[in-house]
């Protein structure tokens, strides 16, 4: 069976929304991921360099992540047929520990914890398939290298480029008629 | 670099004897690491098998390990040569993520976190060298497999076996002269 890795924030947790919500109700702005398109959160406004920090510090800030749509059901799907597993940059926040683990076990029951992993440098990954919106994650990687669409990513052309959840699942059904 | 990957459970921190010491203290019993020679925890005295997962579960368990004699230095020295990661099972006990962090950084401060894995299938793992005592986790892993002593896997006879830090070093110094 061929194995997927698949990133958790901004891929199957919507993270950078997070971010927004908790910065417009802190400074009574309006952001929204529209204005995000082509930015980090710091390029839309420079206090996020400051507030992030101290929002990934908060155990809730993780749990409450909601689900990127289509994740779960196309998840669900994809392990008829491939052996996943989700990897995340977690080492940095190191109380993100914890609630990531809690918030997969809760949001993707389906999925085995010994599937889980929390590293820090994905170049310790070995897998055939890895998704991720962070294009220096898939630099590294020594597989089929598929970059998730994300507000920051949006002008990068480097790899192949899969935009929500319903064309992942098209993409891995048609890797099946190839190999 | 070659890249290391190193297991911490029995390998850099001191697991089996931590549990001897915590069974000896509630049932007056006198075990030693020398009574667990090729034997399972629950092999020696099958009250093991309820308790263990019961001191697994508490955060100080993991904290309070002693570190394994040698490691800390020889580790220091093969990062000047390899690049060093700590790879460790940890999503059995999800109460031991953190603590394993705080350990890992109290005793190993020298270490990038960013070089932490924390898994629970180590056939994820893409590196030249793996020095594991799970002769399982060695099963699948496609680099060099080192097998470190361990009383549970004295009998193993498939693995190059090094049986302390000491002997690790001198291994990792010949194998900069072959490669």
């Amino acid at each position: 069976m061929k194995r997927i890795a698949i990133d958790m924030d901004e891929v199957i947790s919507a993270f950078s929304s997070k971010c927004l919500q908790l910065f417009n109700a802190e400074y009574q702005t309006e952001y929204t991921p529209q204005h995000l398109q082509g930015k980090l959160l710091v390029e839309l406004d420079p206090r996020f360099e400051s507030k992030v920090n101290c929002y990934l510090a908060q155990e809730s800030f993780f749990l409450e992540l909601e689900v990127m749509e289509g994740s779960q059901e196309t998840i669900r799907k994809l392990m008829e047929q491939y052996d996943v597993f989700i990897v995340t940059a977690a080492m940095e926040f190191p109380a993100s520990l914890a609630p990531k683990y809690k918030w997969l076990k809760k949001h993707f029951p389906f999925l085995n914890e010994k599937n889980f992993v929390f590293c820090g440098d994905k170049s310790i990954i070995l897998a055939d398939y890895l998704i991720d919106d962070t294009p220096s994650n898939l630099d590294t990687f020594t597989g089929k290298r598929i970059l998730y669409t994300a507000p920051h990513n949006i002008s990068e052309t480097k790899y192949n480029r899969l935009n929500n959840w319903e064309e992942i699942e098209e993409y891995f059904l048609s890797e099946l008629v190839v190999n």
